[in-house]
C-alpha cells in the first residue's frame, strides 16, 4: 500500500502552495457527515503554473495535448487545497469533479482535456482518486485560464 | 402506490443500457450520510440514443421541442445510471440536477428544454423526482451533445 | 452577536418574495447529514428585481459594476429562498457556490462580478456566510440574464 505522498515522491510530483482565493471566498469548506467523515468543497481551480495563468481557448490557441497538461495543472492546485485543509492521506475517495475548458466553437474533445487531470487524481490517490465527472465547455474562464476545475470528496476528519 | 418501475412499464419506456464513461472517470459515486441513506452522484450524461450522439446546437440547429426531447434522453442516462448504481427503488429523492444546453448566442428558453428532463424524472419517481435545477447555456459540449445533464440524489443503502 | 435578520435591518434590506421556479423544478430540497444539520440545495437563480429578469451579457451591454450588482441580486433571491425553506437562523454555514455570468468572448473578470453575491452572503451570514466558489462565463443564459448562482448550504433542522 502506497500512500499519496509515496505516489507523489514516485511521481517526481512536489504540490504546489495552495494557491489563495482570488477574490471574496474561500478555498475550502467541511461538512461532517457523521462516522468521523466529512463533505470537503473544493472552490474552482483555474490552470496555473505558480503565479502564472495558463491562458487561451481550445483548440485554435491552445492544443488539446497542452489543455490536457494544463487540466492536471489544476488537479495539481485541487490536491494542494486539499492537502492544505485535510491531508491527501485523509482522502477517503472523489466524489465529483466539474471541469471546464475554454472553447472555440464547435470544440468537442472536452473528455480528452479533462482526462489530464482525473488520471492524475487517480495516479496520486489510487481507487480513491475515481470520481464522477462533468465536463463543459464555455466561451469565458476567469483570467481567461484554459480551464477550471471544481470538486467535492469525502474525507476522515474523526 | 405505483414503483418507479411499474410507472416505467405504463409509459413504455425501456431504460437505456446505461452507457460507459467517455474518458478516465466513473459514472456513479455513493456517499454513506448515516440512517441507512447515501448521497448518489452521477456524472454528467450527454443527449444519445443508445450509440449514437444527438448533436448540435439550440435553436438554429436543433429546435427547442427537439432540444427538449434530448434533454429527455439524458434524464433516462441517468434513470439507467441510479438503477445500475442502486436499483430506482431505492431513491428516496433527487436532490440537484445540473443542465446544460448546446446554445447559440443569445438563446434564453434552456428551461423549456430541461424541462423535458425534469419531467421524466417526475414521471417515473413520483414527488421523489422532484429535484432543485440549475439551467445554463454553453457554447461547447463534449461531442457536440444539445444537451449534458448531472445529478445528486439521496438514495436508500442500508 | 447579531442575527442574519439583524444585519439585513441594519442594511436596509428587505429580502425580496422568493421567485417562483421558471419551470418544473423546485427551488430548493433537504438532505437529512444526522446530528439536526441537513444539507440545503438551492436552484439556480437569475438576476432579477421583482418580476423583472436583469438581463444583457458582460461588459459590452452591461458593465463589470453593474454585473457585480446583478449578482448580488441573485444572493438576495439565495437568500429568500433559504428564508423560505428553512429560516436564515439556521443556517451553519454556505458550502458552495456555483456562479455564472452572461459572457462576450475574452472576458476576464468574473471574479469581481461574482464577488457582488460573495460580499452579500457574508455580509447578512457573517462567517457563515463563507463559501467556496466556482466563477464561470457562459455565452447564453435563461431569459437572457446576466447572472445566475445556485448553492449548497448545511443547514440546522433538529
Amino acid at each position: 500500500m502506497t500512500s499519496p505522498h509515496g505516489r507523489l515522491r514516485d511521481l517526481g510530483i512536489t504540490l504546489p502552495t495552495p494557491p489563495p482565493p482570488a477574490a471574496s471566498y474561500v478555498q475550502t469548506r467541511l461538512v461532517d457527515i457523521g462516522q468521523g467523515r466529512s463533505l470537503l468543497y473544493v472552490a474552482g481551480q483555474v490552470s496555473r503554473d505558480g503565479d502564472q495563468y495558463l491562458t487561451g481557448r481550445c483548440p485554435d490557441q491552445v492544443s488539446v495535448v497542452e489543455a490536457a497538461h494544463r487540466a492536471r495543472q489544476c488537479a495539481l492546485s485541487i490536491l494542494a487545497q486539499m492537502e492544505a485543509a485535510i491531508g491527501l492521506d485523509n482522502v477517503i475517495e472523489m466524489s465529483q469533479v466539474l471541469g471546464y475548458v475554454l472553447s472555440a466553437e464547435g470544440f468537442a474533445e472536452h473528455p480528452k482535456v479533462l482526462n489530464g487531470a482525473s488520471e492524475l487524481l487517480v495516479e496520486v490517490l489510487g481507487a480513491a482518486g475515481k470520481h464522477t465527472r462533468m465536463a463543459l465547455g464555455t466561451n469565458a474562464l476567469p483570467f481567461s485560464a484554459t480551464v477550471e476545475i471544481a470538486a467535492v470528496a469525502v474525507v476522515r476528519t474523526g
